[in-house]
C-alpha cells in the first residue's frame, strides 16, 4: 500500500512538473501585425532565456524529486500537503517566467525579475521543508537506505536557499545578471550535485 | 485484468488532475501596455487567491481519489462513467477560477463567485455519488479492505456537500468571504481528515 | 519487452487523451469588457455544450482504448503509426470544439458544426482501422483472449462510423441537433456498449 | 533502483512529449470577427500542415525514445541532463510550429520556416548525442541487449541530422517545400526505419 502511495505521488508530481515545463512555450510569440519576423525572432531573446532557464530549473527539481522519492518508503498526510505546496509553487513558475520574457530589457524589468527570484526562493524553502520533514529521524525513509545516501542529499539541498537568496539580491542591482545566474545554477547544479552519489 | 483497470483509471485521472491544476496559471497575467508592473503585481491578488484555492482543492481531490482507488478492487462501466463526470467537473474548474480572478473586487464579483461555488457543489455531489456507488454493499471494494477503512472514508466525504453548500450561500452575501472559506476548507481539510486512518 | 511496449503506448496515449480533454476549457471565457456577467454566463451555453460533448467523447475513446489495449499482447510499427494518427485526430478536437463554442446559434454555425462532425467521422474511421488492424487474424491479440471478447469489441465498434456519418448529415440540416446528437451518443454509448462483456 | 530510474525518466519524458504534441492545436484558430468561416477554414491550411507535421515528428521521437530506453539498463547524471536538453527542444517546438502556421504563404515565410528547420536540426543533433552517449562502449546499455539491436538503432539515427540539414537548406529556396519535406520524413520514417528490428 505504501509503495502505491509513492507511486501515485510520483505520477501526479511528474504530471505537474512535465506540464509546467511544457506550458512555458505557450507564452513565447511574436507580434504578427508588425512584420520583420527575422528581427523580432532575435529581439525576443529574453523570452528564450526565460524559457530555457525555467525549463531546466523544473527539470532539475524533477530529477531531485525523483531521487528523493526513491529513498522514501512511505508517505503521510503532512508530507502529501507539503508536496502539494511544492507543486503549487512549481506550477506557478510559468507566470513569473512570462513576466521576465515580457519585461527584461524594458523599464519595469526589476519588478519582473524580483517576482521571478521570489518564486525561486519560495520554491527552495518549501523544497527544503519537504526533504527535512521526510528525513528528520528517518521519518519516511525506507529501511534499506544508508545514512550516507541521506547525507549526500543534504549536501545537495543545503546550497539551494542561499543561492536563490543571492539571485534575489542580484535582481535589485542587475535584473539580467540575476536571470543569467539562475540559468548557471541550473546548468551547473546537476553535474556537480552530490545528489546521485548513492550511498557510496 | 481488474488491477490493470484501476491502473489506467488512475493514469487518466491523474493526468486530468495534474493538467487542470497546472493550467490555472495560464490565466494569470498582467496588462503589458499599462506600465507600473509593481503596482499591478499587487493589484492582481485575487488571481493569486483563486489560483492557490483551486490548486489546493484539486490537489485534495487527487489525494482522496488516490486513497479511495487504493480500496477499490475492480471497476465497472457505471463507475467509469461517474469517474468521467467527476473529471469533467474538475477539468471545468479553470473557467470559474478565471472568473474569480477577473471579477473579484469588481462590480460583477457576486456572479463570478456564485459560478465558482456552484462548480464546487457540483463536484462534491458527483464525488459523493462516485464513492457511494463503489462502496454500497462493497460493490467495487477489494476483499482485504476492512469496514473501518470504509467508514473512515465515509466520515471524510460526509461534510463535503454541506460545506460547499455553505460556501455557495456565503457567496450571495460576501463573495470574497466565500472564496476565502473555500481556501480554508482546502488548507484545513487534509490534516484533519479521517481519510487516511487506514483501517486501524 | 512486449508488455513494456503496450505500457508506453498506454502512457503516451493516456497523456494525449487527458491533455486534449482538459485543454478544452481554456477556450471557454467571457468578454470582461462587456459587463453583465450573469447574462453572459447564460449566453455562452454553446461553449458548455461543446465542452461537455467533446470531453465525454474523448473519455469514451479513452475507456475503449484502454479495454482494447488490454486485449493486445504486442505492438508493431504500423499499429504504432495508426495509433499516432488516432492521437493526432483526438488532439485536433479542441479546435472544432472551439468553433462550435464560438459559432453555434450564429450565422456561420453550419460550417462550424460540419467541421466538428467531419473530425468525429475521421476519428471513427481511424479508430476502426486501428482495431481491425490489431484484430485481423488475431495479429496483435494476446493468446489468452477469447474470440467472444473480440466479437464483443467488434459489436461496439461497428456502429461508430455510421452514427457519426449520420451526425454529419444532420449538421447540414440542424447544426444544434447535430451537436446534441453527438452528446447523446457519448452519454448513451458507454452504458449500452457491449464493450466490457469480457469473453463471457 | 535502476529500473525505477528509467521508469521515471520515461514518465517525465512521455509527459513532455504528450503535452508538447497536444498543445500544438491551441495555436490553431480563426478570426471570429471576420465572418466567412467556410473560407477561413480552407484558408488556414498552413496551420493544419504545421500541426500534423510537428505532431507526427514528436510522435516518432516518442516511439524512438521508447525503443531506445528499452535497451538502456541504467541512467547517469550526464544522460539525464542530455535527456533534459532533448525535452527542452521538443517542448520548444510549438513555437516555431506556430510561426509556420502564421507565416507560411505570407511575406516573412522564409524566416518562419528557417526557425522551424533550425529547431529540427538542433533536436536531431541533441538526440544523436543522447543515443551515442548511452551507446558508447555500451555505457548505459542493459546486458541482455545484442550488438545487432544497437546497430539497428545506429542505422535509424544516422540519417537524422543530414536529412534535417537538407530540410534547412531547402527552407532558403522553398519554405513550403521544406515543410512538406519534413512531413514526408515523418510519414515515411517510421515504416521504413530499421529501429524495431530487435536484435534479429
Amino acid at each position: 500500500m505504501d509503495g502505491t502511495g509513492t507511486g501515485r505521488l510520483e505520477a501526479f508530481s511528474d504530471g505537474v512538473f512535465a506540464i509546467a515545463a511544457t506550458l512555458l512555450i505557450l507564452e513565447v510569440g511574436v507580434d504578427t501585425s508588425r512584420g520583420d519576423l527575422g528581427g523580432q525572432l532575435t529581439h525576443i531573446w529574453p523570452a528564450y532565456l526565460a524559457y530555457a532557464t525555467t525549463f531546466l530549473i523544473i527539470g532539475i527539481i524533477w530529477i531531485n524529486h525523483h531521487h528523493c522519492v526513491s529513498l522514501i518508503g512511505r508517505v503521510d498526510r503532512p508530507f502529501l500537503f507539503v508536496n502539494l505546496l511544492l507543486l503549487l509553487t512549481v506550477s506557478f513558475m510559468p507566470f513569473p517566467t512570462k513576466l521576465v520574457a515580457q519585461y527584461l530589457q524594458k523599464p519595469d524589468e526589476r519588478q519582473a525579475v524580483i517576482a521571478y527570484a521570489v518564486t525561486m526562493v519560495t520554491m527552495a524553502c518549501i523544497y527544503n521543508v519537504w526533504w527535512r520533514y521526510a528525513r528528520h529521524h528517518r521519518r519516511l525513509i525506507a529501511e534499506h537506505v544508508s545514512d550516507g545516501s541521506l547525507e549526500a542529499v543534504d549536501r545537495a539541498f543545503n546550497p539551494g536557499v542561499p543561492l536563490y537568496a543571492l539571485v534575489l539580491a542580484v535582481a535589485f542591482v542587475s535584473p539580467l545578471g540575476s536571470v543569467i545566474m539562475t540559468l548557471f545554477i541550473a546548468v551547473f547544479y546537476l553535474p556537480s550535485a552530490a545528489l546521485f552519489e548513492r550511498g557510496t
